[in-house]
């Protein structure tokens, strides 16, 4: 994946796809810990919402890997957990959309 | 200090201390917790959340701590930092009572 060319304008469609699906993750992820902070009743609640955040934050800043040499991975893995849709992905050449279409039939095998 | 004997009655004055000092840091937490949750508009504060609940995570774990050996110098801190009132450790014996006054005085100079 290390040989494709990534225009400016395709980087613009990967930069505004990348946060969207990333915006989402934290809006759901905020909503998961305002309701854990709305049930918290006892002080050791607060290590369990730590623990949460803990694991979150580390699966995000392995999800999200901005390298252009990892960005077909990512899109098709963003893809298949439901975060993004091939449709934001207008704009990217033919050979990086038909690879990702690949990578998600093997996922769904 | 380690060689205080502590009574069965002692015993219970001290776990009563230690837990009520304990109930009213993770009340303030709680309390903070709540607060940084409301005011919270974007991903990142997630992460922000999430530092300060591991700083004050370590730091409580590193405070107390409930061996014997500790107690004298762990109530000296409650004490100090608010947590905790002298009343709240009659009962334990006259001993451990000055070592803990002493060590007050030594913070206060």
């Amino acid at each position: 994946m290390n040989d494709f060319k990534w225009s400016g304008a395709e980087k613009q469609v990967a930069k505004r796809a990348f946060n969207a699906a990333l915006e989402r993750e934290y809006g759901k992820l905020m909503h998961q810990t305002r309701e854990m902070v709305a049930r918290m009743q006892e002080g050791t609640h607060l290590w369990r919402l730590h623990d949460f955040l803990t694991d979150k934050r580390r699966k995000i800043d392995e999800k999200y890997d901005y390298r252009y040499s990892q960005l077909i991975f990512v899109f098709a893995r963003l893809i298949h957990e439901g975060w993004l849709s091939l449709e934001e992905l207008e704009g990217l050449h033919e050979d990086k959309l038909s690879k990702i279409e690949t990578i998600l039939s093997l996922a769904r095998e």
